[in-house]
């Protein structure tokens, strides 16, 4: 079943590697069919090169594995409640990508500090409160994916496609598997410029004009960037 | 028409991503022919490995396209800002390249602090104001051209090929392409020096003398450096 | 004698090159064979291009050559207290990995502050004390292998499988060398990252329980993470 | 003539490339045969890719071309200094690798802060004091080698063989041309990682003893790393 969304999520895992995003195999890509309310995601621990599409995991949204001989990726709960809270969204990555991670362990929100980051996000990448003790000891990735919604809240998730969870990494999602990831390449090198603008010296954010202008020429209905549809 | 310099264009846009100055599709390069009063530029968001030679867009100093068939790059307002303020340019080049992006996005010049700047820039690369709400929202890709330009007032273009874009990124030019795109090499290499001894050390700028000296070695009227010509 | 561990040593000395943790010859990993009292080890500044399996060198507990045409590397010394000092240990890694061996010329151990360091160190990655001047001049390497021991003191050094030697750089250990291999690949950027998160802003140690969970849901006996053994 | 030097001194100028320690045309080897009082060194500003033994030019040491039929370095005079300044050594490097050039741009030494750094540097790095306006005016890259001898004088340059001009970047030498590539490596990772340790925490210098158990374990009368000879 789901042989293409299999076939997505698979390549789409193997990008994150391409792209330099894991180290061994910190990192899953997953896929969502809205339509069967089936998700389709990386299994645990297992090394990039020695998977095939066919290993890909099939659960539905209790978590329930309906096809696939191996553990889905230990993170399957944080995903299936991001698939949950935001609506529309077909694809989540999750990487310990270098500086995206020294952000989220820095308990930082990523400041908006230039167009790079305004052609794709929304205003700051948002990082997580962190969990409690109660949070953490029982049903953790599930409650993982909660505090993400919980720090989106108010926020359009298609406007603002990423997130830090505090002391921890990033999570970022979109419409497909493929997009998914192509935010996450995205969000490493905005963390990276960021990082970078402060250690030269304290910057200021993007006027909220220039942010609004760089976003909405690439998103907005009047958008102008790129060729015609 | 142009054929040539569609295929220098061509080439310049494929170099910037070779020397790794290039994420996605944020970059592009432009060449300006002075006698039939036309520019060459890459299309759009268009993906590096799709496109040809013949895809480059051919627009008068209007902007208007005069032959192609794809959108010019949204940045077309700006490249054309700079052909006409700095007289004796035959190339733009713009990238988001991470450092010299990292200066801009800190909103600080680069100051000079030692020869590997001084070989190429004569003094520190200036960074640009903010533009303003009004100078956003309207005509902003050629607003921004104009900020250049104040940027550079009363220094000559070709003794400082390049600036900082205030929370944005940088510019580059030359007399063709090519030499634009060597320029953006050089200066973010540049921006990632100044960048590590900033953090090494509050660092003070090259002396003028040896400032003089280096670039006048390579670029003055007696400069002695390389072969004869 | 010992050919498969050879194998292993030679293999796991290779794997630290193509990780990149390694300078011309700043590195060596070496084996060890409980029943027998053996170990296997690089041989002293030998190019890795150059080296065969059959190059490894084997010593006793005392350091004596058992079997191989060439020194032993200069820091057998050390691995040899190790093995002596840990229990359960079969593989021990030395290299100068750049970011490992920045925190341990600061002298500082590695905060733990997230879920990536999380998942593999249970707690701060230590740093040795500096050697005294006695513990310098006279068997320098194998005092060494004693401040480590004496910075695991009361550390169950399966828990805490790295450490840092102050003004010198990171050793780490496993049930395998190439375990220890794979411990000294996610020490540099667990260090890399940490590193960063300085640079970005103060930051504070994940919360006890978030690294209970980390750990305990790769290690512990009650351990998910991955696919039934 | 000198075939033997100029295909060596040719392969160095390629390895300072492999070794990612010249950006452009920013870098150049010579060696020197005491015998004859001839140095052969790099053509000025020609492409790596473009160059051959056989091009290497050979002058004497008053700067005076002997064979060779292109311009020799612009840094020629620097070399020439060096050979007189120094006895012993038969190899110049000169870069603008990244880090190293990050701390002569900072005017700092480089503070001998681990083992890495004291298996090659008897001491911090020095760097020169700046060039005086007339020193900068007139006959500048032999005065750049007068500040050298100067920043060096007191310390054997066997011991220290490498140095960082204040504003520039760094020279290294060596017996040949090969060892004085291998110390601008070592050098370029010395300076990464003493960068990084100051970006963590205000690193204290090494101590005394171990400097001296680490140089000496290596260049002393009774060194004891490697093979025997």
């Amino acid at each position: 079943m789901l042989e293409q969304l299999k076939e997505d999520v698979y390549r789409a895992n193997l990008d994150i590697v391409r792209h330099g995003l894991v180290l061994m195999t910190f990192g899953n890509v997953s896929g969502f069919d809205r339509a069967s309310g089936l998700m389709v995601i990386k299994p645990s621990g297992v090394s990039y090169s020695d998977m095939t599409a066919s290993d890909m995991v099939v659960t539905d949204l209790s978590g329930t594995v309906v096809e696939g001989a191996m553990n889905p990726s230990t993170d399957t709960p944080t995903h299936l409640a991001l698939y949950k809270a935001f609506q529309g969204i077909g694809g989540v990555v999750h990487t310990h990508s270098t500086h995206a991670t020294a952000w989220a362990q820095a308990g930082r929100a990523i400041p908006c500090l230039g167009t790079t980051h305004a052609d794709y996000f929304y205003g700051p990448v948002p990082v997580t409160r962190r969990l409690t003790a109660e949070e953490t000891e029982d049903d953790y990735e599930y409650n993982t994916g909660l505090v993400i919604a919980e720090a989106l809240a108010g926020i359009d998730p298609k406007i603002m496609p990423a997130v830090l969870v505090n002391s921890h990494a990033p999570f970022t999602w979109g419409v497909t598997p493929a997009t998914a990831v192509h935010i996450a390449v995205i969000l490493e090198e905005v963390a990276r410029m960021a990082a970078l603008s402060v250690s030269i010296a304290p910057p200021e954010e993007i006027d909220r004009h220039l942010l609004d202008r760089h976003y909405l020429r690439k998103h907005g209905n009047s958008a102008y960037y790129g060729q015609k549809k």
